[in-house]
């Protein structure tokens, strides 16, 4: 079997169509190198490797030696050099490289081969003994790290482990040597250096750091494999919905190094613009340096070339200024890959003493904004064709551009504390937090987070999911924090260098001014401002930007799902109505009942002794649900708009305190004890299975006729005015078909009622949310009379695994931690489980109603996996919150690309 | 279309096979007209006409009138009577007639065709006009009652209706003639009184009592038909699951008269005796009286026979001795009925001056022990075959051989309060009431009651529904209260002639003591002693019962389902075992955890701080678990047990009240607000869908691993002691097949540990609980790793219904009053919702694992309706409550019977 694919020298055993087999990193690699573009040589040794390592218990298969020593011998030969050779030796770096990228998850190690016999050599040939020495402490930090501490089994604390006791040798070295940085150190101290961290390692990890680079080689091929179920890529692959069973390849690459002189450096570029989506080649560089140092952040780099120069570097030298010829090759390769690709890349590259070497290509993150600009450029140029400049931009990436900004007037009126850089686009605001761990307890805690870091590591990635912001003090527009940002599409700003954090006492010092833990600030991501306090956000308005709408106009001419909106007042479904709602899929009336003149009328109802006292009670909201309707149907004219019938519990009308109560008795002239009494009544041990839906209607009818009456004679006003209005009446919880005729009768008896009254004739539906798995089991019988039904997958999800959404805390992290769950049911709909319901219902509601309009109206309406399932299900639409209609648009469409 | 059937005379339009039209009683007069037994001519008005009466708004079909009177002239030909005649009238009776029996639950009024003209000619053929006044009176009081009052849309008051006011003023008018008894009054008194209600009736009712005899004829027919629909029949046919389509005949017939004179009598009798089954003529007669004295329970009617004298009317004539002759014609009518019917029948006779009428036969209603032996007598008498006589026995009947009865040491030192007649067996005790709705008030309180009634009516039926027992002190074996307790099996003494019950004061003196409403009575219905106070009472005890054996013995030949029980304590497992359960089907744990040793260890669970100290609390609930499994497996010796692990939120076994936290504080060395803090954190929403079931051992695998150690540690003992025995392991409320694996792996593996220490072998088995819509969804998936199915339709129930079982008081009874369900979901399985997922679990669990054993462990596994739905949707078992185990016997046998 074939576990290692060589690459050097134009020719490949790989390709780019192999990353199931090599990784995203191998395949792309050998792909240049059969493009005739220059990759130091090397090899992959393939993913199955990965699995068979884990099926025999981190032992690897017997042949890969020779496969892997048959590599180096050909790499030997392109390079002159030799792994181990005390003259000339060779040296690897050892990296992963999943299927899909997961920066950072995994372990790398670099200058692999150096030993007591090689470094002599290197030195004669480099002629550069600080170089040498400081690449062998690399290694040996690097390797004790990754390698030697996690075989040993350690787990160390954070910051506590050997990478930890490395650096403070280093720290106090330099101090007494009264060396303020790294440059200050010669090679003899990077050499003293060298033995002071042996030592260390030794007696704290209680082995010697190996001497012989296939023990190098080996070691650092295992801790990747092993790196592939380490914690934090796990939890990455969590996030992202990588599977497990993937494996990651391992790829073992001649190190060429960007450090060793002046005339070396390293970078990494973008074929286009990542954040705006330009079509202008952008990066970043450091001369002599190595490749982490520019993704590590802890150097801000330079700018790639002169186009791109902004106003925070424009003092920097450009690649394009310092090394034309090299920019220039740069650039062809650039347009080479990005022709040969169809999509924007992501290079890293290495210059080592003038000449050019690409480390890796793939297709390169882009946030929402930039996403949707090349989409559309791209179809514009011809490289793409419109299915596939819609399939190119993610749904959820739609949700950038609906972010919300901070309101430009209040803005204009306050100074920045300071600048960074523009990472993450969109407004948010929140209270500062300093650790990961703070921003996912804070965030528990239902508090809105801001996470302030010196720099992001993978360790902080949790932390970094629950803040609204992310803003860090040292690091790029490639940085740790600023790829993680815009691969979920959050604000963030990045090396803000007037941030001193002090984690310590969780404090920030900022020219001058301290801010604590739990202070407010609010980020503008777009502009990369950082200002004190809370500004006022505004609504996202994506209406001006163009590529934005002729996106959403080939995604709407592709797609069959109709989208409509969940919205229960006027102002939101008009601003859905703007986002491209095709009507309302869910009016609640229940928040109508809240407002402070109408729930005295609402709680005499709930406390009337009879049933004329309750009819009166309820007749008094009925102008005000009138004109609730009247509004509502207005915004929607044209359009269908669907009102679900009251559906929570009475007791949610009540009031909650003591003093309230009192209040109440006293406006209602009755005593405290008759409303407590009555509360009492009302208590219920399962409230989400108790008497709400249609069985408040079905106990009180006056509240059906009422809410009917309101709906009708909006309607009726609304028709006598000319205007062209759709109302759907929407029966909620309905497990029976009795119930539903039993609401339905009062509905249509009102709807004749009105229309008599009024002289006047008006359509309407009548229909059915189907929530409960009795409803999907009986879709047959319910259809048989209702009009519509509308799938409520909030409630069907939870009866159907009799999970209550309120109290699943307390098991469902450690369910979704565990595998037991690989999703939060409540966020993409359960295809296998909840689907087949949702399934029946469609499928025996048809039987007997082949027209029955069929709709989504639970919160999975506006999740793109569900969108899908509900394309594929034969719904005619979803509906979704206002802000998640576009993405619902173009989900839709995607459903129809990827069905075909 | 034929409305009208005749029978009359030795021939019959009709048939006993067409009960569907022509109602019970009419079918079977026109079966005993046609077998030449003597039954005065008339006709049946077919239940057709019933569903056209409610489908043209009350009105009778035009053609209906022609061949009534069609009818009429044939009855008048073989009568010689005509009717309206004034020399020589005929009269008639109009009676309901149901496909089923509702007795008194409809209207009849008796001696239709008595107007001004005819009354002169009646007297001068009877020339007894005391006897035609006394008829006329009675036809005025029961149409005015039955037909004017309804017609005239009025809703008296419970016992303030016009026939209130005429018996007032009978009352008035005995007391100013200083009369005692109606028999005072002579036939002028009676034509006074006659006038006296007409008059009464036009100044209450507002309109004339008609003088017309056809206007009474259809008067009394439209009557019938609307009290089909009336109140009471309503709430019978609820009670009884009469379809409420079917509709009633209304049988016309010729009056005969039992109250013509002294050679005059009127009489029920049963071929068998109902109440204990033995193979004697049975019944009761009235000297001089109509056939409504006899059920109303208002006279203390004669004995039949010399054989079924009893003590208490040793003294009274019976029928045998006063006219011998006609005691045998009418023996003969029992024999030839019996024979013809094959059953044992209810009828009803009158003797007219010395001549013998039979005006009605019926299977007869029986109580459980007689249903029984009535049964194996006439399989062993040939009557019936083995199949017929397991079929003749309803499986809830058999509740009445498990009734509880009173402890006879018990009984031996205290003597009767006083005697009645034993109308329902067994034993009970309860808080006294007196009047229906007071019944039905403390029943819902959670009290138990016994009613005390003069006598009952129709109008009590809801307070019988819920009383442990009857007492009334009036009525005889077949009045109202006897005839409704035997057909529930519930304790019921009638006619106890010392009960002196004052209704407005809430008292009853009985013998010169007083009780007040909520006294307690304990009643032995099998020997008709009351007693004073509470008596302890003994659980039943069949296995005397002989024929009760044999049909057990058959019913178990027959049914092809396993029974097993619900049992949770040696004890119970053992009684269980003589009731013939065939394993445990649900031995739930929770229940061990609240004994006052245990509780202290469970809560140091709950209260834990870390797992350490978490796995050290539940340890030490080891030794009881072991001690709790070696007690239930030994009593189930060779018989499966299946074991549920903990399934109830953890805060159900907290304390409840301040002191009991700060003891538990006290004990544990914690402060109460640690306790106060932990049950915050445990208060869910909605508990029902929270964090309990496996969700508990996914999250706390250490009370996972105790229950399946103390499982296996009492297995390898009791396999160690030579006993056989088979515990199934049952994970609960699993709802994806992760849940379930991630448990069955730890019970496996301690199964392993617990073999492995003990150095032996056994056998187990582990499933899974289908108590979510979820776990139905994807048995396969489930059965893939689990052993058996248990569905736990309680909970299914609850999660498909969207129903909270402790929170639908609040609308259920009004969806059961209304219609909307037909019956309590958690009573009787959802064939048509819940079946679905049942049907679903199975076809897709076997798919899998062919041999996959599936049972029911709900409480719907008790109920004969659902154990029949068990049995078609192919169960292996099911499993119920120790004293429903022989109802579920026989319901199997009844759902193999039923399905051929």
């Amino acid at each position: 079997m074939k576990h290692v694919y060589f690459f050097g020298n134009g020719k490949a055993d790989g390709r780019a169509d192999m990353k199931n087999l090599l990784g995203g990193k191998g395949a792309n690699l050998a792909e240049m190198t059969s493009l005739g573009i220059p990759v130091p040589p090397g090899f992959t040794i393939t993913t199955d490797v990965c699995t068979l390592y884990y099926e025999n218990n981190g032992h690897l298969p017997e042949e890969l030696d020779g496969q892997v020593r048959d590599s180096i011998l050909q790499t030997e030969a392109i390079m002159g050099t030799k792994f181990g050779d005390p003259e000339n030796p060779l040296l690897f770096s050892v990296r992963s490289g999943a299927r899909m990228s997961m920066p950072g998850m995994m372990e790398t190690v670099l200058n692999i081969g150096l030993t007591s016999k090689t470094i002599p050599g290197f030195i004669a040939k480099t002629n550069n003994p600080r170089f040498v020495y400081d690449s062998y402490r690399r290694l040996i930090m690097m390797y004790s790290d990754v390698v030697m501490e996690k075989a040993a089994g350690i787990e160390p604390k954070e910051g506590k482990g050997i990478r930890h006791r490395l650096e403070s040798i280093l720290k106090t070295f330099k101090e007494s040597k009264g060396y303020t940085s790294d440059v200050d150190l010669n090679g003899d101290d990077w050499k003293a250096i060298s033995d002071s961290f042996k030592d260390e390692i030794k007696s704290a990890l209680g082995s010697e750091f190996p001497d012989d680079p296939y023990d190098q080689l080996w070691g650092g091929v295992k801790a990747v494999f092993s790196s592939w179920n380490g914690k934090r890529a796990i939890s990455y692959r969590r996030i992202e919905g990588i599977p497990g069973e993937w494996g990651t390849a391992v790829n073992v690459q001649t190190m060429v190094f960007g450090n060793t002189g002046d005339d070396s450096a390293t970078g990494v570029a973008f074929t286009r613009n990542p954040a705006t989506g330009e079509n202008l080649f952008f990066g970043e560089w450091l001369q002599n340096a190595q490749g982490e140092d520019v993704v590590a952040g802890t150097r801000t780099p330079n700018p790639l070339n002169l186009a791109t120069k902004t106003d925070g570097n424009k003092e920097s030298l450009s690649l394009e200024e310092f090394l034309p010829d090299v920019y220039k090759a740069l650039d062809g390769y650039r347009t080479k890959l990005e022709n040969h690709y169809r999509d924007m890349q992501d290079v890293e590259f290495t210059i080592e003493e003038g000449r050019l070497w690409m480390l890796q290509t793939r297709s390169g993150k882009r946030n929402g904004p930039a996403a949707i600009k090349m989409a559309v450029d791209m179809k514009n140029e011809g490289l793409i064709n419109k299915e596939e400049a819609i399939l190119r931009v993610k749904p959820s990436q739609l949700d950038e551009l609906l972010h919300p900004m901070i309101d430009p007037a209040a803005e204009l009126t306050i100074d920045a504390l300071a600048k960074g850089l523009p990472a993450g686009p969109g407004g948010a605001k929140g209270q500062i937090v300093f650790t990961a761990d703070d921003a996912e307890a804070w965030a528990n805690d239902g508090k809105t987070v801001i996470l302030l870091r010196e720099e992001t590591s993978p360790e902080d990635v949790h932390g970094m999911h629950v803040a609204a912001a992310i803003l860090t003090a040292k690091g790029g527009m490639t940085s740790h924090a600023a790829l993680v940002a815009r691969g979920w599409g959050k604000c963030c700003i990045v090396g803000c260098a007037a941030l001193q954090i002090d984690v310590d006492s969780k404090e920030v010092h900022i020219n001058g001014q301290t801010f604590k833990e739990g202070d407010w600030f609010t980020l503008n991501g777009t502009a990369g401002k950082i200002y004190s306090g809370e500004l006022p956000l505004l609504d996202a308005n994506p209406e001006h930007n163009q590529e934005y709408a002729q996106l959403m106009t080939w995604a709407d001419e592709v797609r069959t799902l109709k989208v409509r909106t969940n919205a229960d007042r006027p102002e939101d479904a008009a601003q859905a109505r703007g986002f491209g709602a095709q009507g309302i899929g869910l009016c609640r009336t229940e928040h109508m009942f809240f407002d402070p003149e109408r729930i005295l009328a609402v709680r005499k109802m709930i406390l009337a002794g009879s049933q004329e006292e309750r009819r009166s009670a309820v007749m008094e909201l009925l102008p005000f649900q009138r004109d609730d309707f009247y509004g509502i149907l207005a915004a929607m004219e044209g359009l269908p708009v669907t009102v679900r019938f009251l559906d929570p519990p009475l007791h949610e009308f009540m009031p909650q305190t003591d003093e309230q109560i009192d209040e109440l008795a006293g406006e209602l002239g009755i005593t405290s004890s008759v409303i407590r009494t009555r509360m009492g009544n009302l208590h219920e041990f399962n409230p989400m299975l108790g008497h709400r839906g249609c069985r408040l209607g079905v106990a009180y009818p006056e509240i059906t006729e009422m809410q009917s009456r309101a709906i009708f004679e909006a309607t009726a006003k609304l028709t006598k005015e000319g205007k062209n209005v759709h109302p759907e009446v929407m029966i909620p919880l309905v497990g029976t078909f009795t119930e539903y005729t039993n609401q339905e009768k009062i509905v249509r008896a009102t709807a004749a009622a009105v229309m008599e009254e009024q002289s006047i004739e008006f359509e309407f539906m009548v229909g059915t949310m189907i929530e409960l798995p009795r409803a999907a089991l009986t879709a047959d019988q319910i259809a048989e009379h209702a009009e519509f039904f509308s799938f409520g997958t909030n409630d069907l999800t939870q009866t159907t695994y009799g999970f209550s959404r309120d109290d699943i805390g307390g098991f469902l992290p450690y369910y979704i931690a565990e595998g037991i769950l690989d999703h939060d049911p409540f966020e993409s709909l359960d295809v296998t489980g909840v689907g087949q319901l949702v399934k029946m219902g469609v499928e025996k509601g048809r039987s007997v109603r082949k027209n029955l309009k069929i709709g989504i109206c639970g919160e999975h309406g506006g999740d793109p996996a569900s969108i899908d399932f509900c394309h594929k299900t034969g719904l005619d639409y979803v509906s979704c919150s206002p802000f998640r209609v576009p993405v619902a648009r173009l989900a839709a469409a995607h459903a129809v690309l990827n069905d075909k």
